[in-house]
């Protein structure tokens, strides 16, 4: 059979085209090469992963419940996953939240897509942290909205341009990860919460809190959730990618009633629900075994690596480069001496064998600090965070 | 603190908004009360579920590979899953179809979703079967397109419809499930596939062949694959819902070159990954298990299920009642004597405790046959089937 004319060139979407090439994709392909030492992953400790939990979890589900965990379920997620989650956000921060607020998502990064499909239509405007993480950017993208970044520091937002963008624009969504951000690592103050929270109760903008890494503290004290501050307006995204395992792909959302069946008509739509049997494993793992404990061992291990790459910078890196503050998470946040662009420094230090992300990806915008980027130290053990600083700061000082 | 003025009026999007209401949802609440015979699901069998199969199979992906089999994966899919699929299309099919065009998804449902995202910007034309698979409407539905439908019948698509929307509208994509289809169970002739793939073939329109009953064949003739007769402009979906188990949430797509890197890109927005450890234990169940042996007792089972309805039906209903012709599948698609609204029916169905799905929710626009109703055959025993069907023929003389 003769095909004539078919020509694919008219047919890709205008909205596939608005969206961001993965730099860090490119990456991450560089830096897993076998012999380079890598701090430019965002993956957890395998490690630490709870390998014997999760088959006793695996076995106890088929063997009690086969037929109902292996068969379809409902798009809103397993009762009892929700109940959990609800129970924990009661117990670890006194919120109130009903099961029936909470979807399943396929990790949190599901949310987003599924936020961006029941929130954005062409041209909405949103605000966005910068620099800030790059799979929101990502799956917003898809929907075109406009974005407008505003600026964080150790503090957190910048409450002068969040308030100008409030004003100017009506964005319908504030992006946040207020707790050890993706880049940085910094966390937003007590202050800086309150001051954002009172601005966005005087908007009509939904605040999105994004908390992947919340429970990873290593020091300091917990702040307060913007749920605590601003119920109506707040959605919240969780995930157990950071806390359990990612490769289940289960994280939720927090929704007001209002948006909880648009966003399950969203998931149906998206694929009918999440893999049913990850939810009830994960629910007979957490049933049978105190996460707490599991965490502490994550939090020991991660802050024990952190102090050591913390301390080697100390030692190695020029006296005028500057780590961010932060008291959790996966990353240091780096800002080396003005002048040095950290693009050309990955290309040298790949020559020398480390890796790192550069903080140029995780800027929208014109506002871009050359000058960053973002190192990871859950993967790499001590003695090869010692060895990749110092051949890093070999090549910072070329 | 007060929140002055927020408003979720005009928060939600067009685009969730243009969405319509899944009227089988609410059916299948009714239909799932204890007491109610039902003939409504779209459910696979539970009985059936390999479960010892897919226990032996997460203990051994979980002792041998388990710091791997946890951890974030690639969004394209395992490897060894895609090679297996690249290998089934060659041995069941004779198609030549490499695993680098295979895209691992959660369920067939979500590759809708991402070619949705890769294709489709607000008005785009595409053609879907009337009646046809509701699932695919909602995704589509999300991208704003405009829908053509084109009837079926038993020997397949309206050859005519489908020329004269290919000519006045230049759909991007036709939407087919020429085996088995949902909801009416007939398969598309071999000449009526012929005809469609010339059509097609002269146009600039991609066929998408949803398969997720195609090896449910209990009797007759496999027909030529679309890919065979127009491998330029076909795209496959699959899934192991149908076959191996649902929960999972595990399909694919097969896509050419051009359209893989956007739906990369789309699927790492929307979830990153799908659960990748679900993804392992399906490809050790399926290097240890034989698949056909598997599939050989569901269609063994599903046939004789198939058998004592279509019997109850010849001997109950009335004689001018017409079943369409089925050769495998999941559903019986039942046309009552004119005059009789199947909606109507329903009601008095379900206060005689047996559900079904009346035809009216699987059309688009106004060619509704009211006449017409789909019934499962698969999760209910021979006995209830026979009871359910004397039900129905009962509320039909009503």
């Amino acid at each position: 059979m003769t095909q004539l004319g078919f020509n694919n060139k008219n047919l890709l979407s205008k909205r596939i085209q608005s969206v961001p090439e993965s730099f860090i994709r490119n990456i991450l392909k560089v830096a897993t090469q076998a012999d380079v030492i890598s701090f430019a992953g965002g993956l957890p400790s395998a490690d630490l992963f709870p390998i014997d939990g999760l088959e006793a979890a695996c076995s106890k589900v088929l063997q009690t419940n086969g037929k109902k965990a292996l068969q379809y379920s409902s798009s809103e997620g397993d009762s009892e996953l929700r109940s959990w989650i609800s129970q924990r956000y009661k117990e670890k921060q006194g919120l109130d939240i009903s099961p029936k607020n909470i979807l399943i998502t396929n990790g949190s990064q599901q949310a987003l897509d599924l936020l961006g499909k029941v929130l954005l239509d062409e041209g909405d405007p949103i605000a966005i942290e910068n620099p800030g993480y790059l799979g929101a950017i990502q799956s917003f993208s898809l929907y075109q909205p406009t974005m407008h970044t505003i600026a964080i520091d150790d503090n957190g937002l910048d409450v002068g341009q969040l308030s100008s963008i409030l004003n100017s624009y009506e964005p319908k969504l504030l992006y946040t990860v207020p707790n050890f951000q993706n880049p940085t690592g910094i966390s937003y103050s007590q202050q800086n919460r309150e001051d954002v929270a009172e601005l966005i109760a005087q908007s009509n903008t939904l605040l999105l809190q994004d908390d992947p890494y919340g429970e990873l503290r290593f020091s300091g004290e917990q702040k307060s959730n913007f749920y605590e501050l601003l119920p109506e307006q707040t959605l919240l995204l969780g995930s157990f990618s950071k806390v359990v395992v990612p490769s289940f792909r289960l994280g939720w959302i927090v929704a007001p009633d209002w948006l909880m069946k648009p966003l399950v008509i969203a998931k149906q739509a998206a694929d009918l629900h999440t893999n049913y049997f990850s939810q009830q494993v994960i629910s007979q793992y957490l049933n049978d075994n105190a996460l707490d404990d599991h965490i502490e061992r994550i939090t020991a291990f991660y802050s024990q690596q952190k102090q050591v790459m913390m301390d080697a910078i100390e030692q190695y890196f020029p006296a005028d480069a500057k780590v961010a503050e932060s008291e959790g998470g996966m990353f240091l946040w780096v800002t080396l001496p003005t002048g040095i662009s950290a693009m050309a420094l990955f290309d040298k230090a790949i020559k020398e064998k480390v890796a790192f992300v550069p903080g140029n990806p995780f800027y929208v915008g014109d506002n871009i600090e050359e000058n960053t980027l973002r190192l990871s130290y859950v993967t790499v053990d001590e003695a090869s965070i010692l060895e990749g600083i110092k051949r890093l700061a070999r090549c910072i000082m070329l």
